[in-house]
């Protein structure tokens, strides 16, 4: 079965698999690209992952995380774009093609999402420049609006490329079926972003869904058209992978890294 | 402490109270406006819900619900429509001041959520004559997109506007500020509505959010601006309750009906 431009995100396997146990296991799978976390990362060592993920003619499609600007004060806030300049020297080092951004929610007791939007739209000009020097490409992964308190205050594909607007060159988004398909304006704002999108996660949306974080579905067991949303990121111009990010505790998480590997590979072909 | 402006929407005690026993707490507490739901009305008998509801000189804020439009086929959409036409002749008897709408998600085995909108804006238009007829204005709620695929495809205020701009006089919308706190178009959304904002739901979002439908927070315990969003809709020209709305399984709907309605009061008073 094809494999071309399918990715794994190295999240789907994260319970089964060290970083170089799952950069094997796709390569086993057929698999020739990735997208790995900064964890799976720091617990093989920088040097040793960009090692095992070359060894394997791995192409890295994304890097996750950086981003969680907002903050309670100042000096947090300045941590955070500390950290998210390390993020940024790491995705250059493992020759990832964007940093994924997942921009954080309300500081610890604050009801102020305004005020948290302006916290992320300084954390992202504040990055930037350093992110143009290393040629590592932002992007904004807009979140499902339920993780608008506690994870992104980027909700939706339109606030994030107003964001991609107001800051220039250097800046995109990644399109996560999982958090954008229920948006009336998907298409419209798809059309929009044009060459501005980085990358484009695939996930299904279970009904019902019993964990807010933990229950996300493997494509064709939920309710998301994934041709029709394909179609119109094709139609914007985006030539790259489609990249399975899946988080289960109760299920996928469960089974084999191989067995989770063969059923991504079968789904994409017969699904997305 | 002021009551006034204050309604209670019946599904905060359901648990607890009977529609009479719900009505003669409120009368209790001060409280002089409610929203009952059809299931509270039903057990009760029309006719006999009617008086209890006018010999407590309640004010009738809402009617909750008809909508769920969608379904696999066009016998049980027909099925819908005349479950609606009812469930305004019931909202007309009680004397509503507006039959709130739950739209409904994707109809069974269904992935169209385009075309599950269609239907929306079908039902609408097919029960909208008679609404009008019985002097029953239509409010569209739209839903958490949390709720998309199985029980609101209208998931913003901007979606709801649009169904409002398309079908006339007879419908408006009504704002619970659970479903809509995250929204970075709120504001503008509100502003454009005007005069067609029917209701104010109030209810707070929880961090952590343990159940996606029934873990939803007395105001003050989450994180959402009550008097930021209330400024909006007071600015908007809406003069209407304020109506609290709290499915709450482990917490609210355990306690004493007159513990939770002192309760509801307080933060009125104090939070909103």
């Amino acid at each position: 079965m094809n494999t071309d431009n399918l990715s794994i995100n190295l999240a789907t396997v994260r319970q089964q698999w060290t970083l170089r146990e799952a950069v094997e296991g796709c390569a086993r799978a057929g698999i020739t690209a990735i997208d790995p976390w900064r964890d799976q990362v720091e617990a093989t060592g920088r040097d040793e992952a960009a090692r095992i993920i070359k060894d394997h003619g791995m192409r890295v499609t994304g890097y996750c995380r950086g981003g969680m600007f907002p903050a309670p004060d100042a000096a947090k806030r300045d941590a955070a774009i500390d950290d998210n300049m390390r993020a940024i020297d790491e995705a250059a080092a493992i020759g990832a093609e964007c940093l994924v951004l997942v921009c954080g929610g309300l500081p610890q007791g604050s009801r102020d999402i305004a005020g948290a939007r302006a916290m992320v739209r300084d954390g992202l000009a504040a990055i930037l420049p350093h992110a143009r020097a290393q040629n590592v490409p932002l992007a904004i992964e807009p979140l499902h609006p339920m993780y608008a308190a506690d994870r992104a205050c980027v909700s939706t594909l339109r606030h994030a490329l107003d964001l991609c607007d107001a800051l220039g060159d250097g800046v995109g988004v990644a399109i996560d079926t999982y958090h954008v398909w229920w948006d009336p304006e998907l298409e419209a704002q798809i059309a929009r972003a044009g060459d501005r999108i980085l990358a484009h996660h695939i996930c299904d949306w279970l009904v019902p869904t019993r964990d807010m974080l933990l229950d996300r579905g493997m494509m064709g067991d939920g309710v998301i058209d994934f041709p029709r949303i394909r179609r119109w990121i094709t139609a914007a111009g985006y030539r790259g992978t489609q990249e399975v990010e899946i988080f289960s505790a109760a299920d996928w998480w469960k089974r084999p890294g191989d067995e989770v590997l063969r059923t991504c590979i079968e789904r994409f072909n017969s699904v997305c």
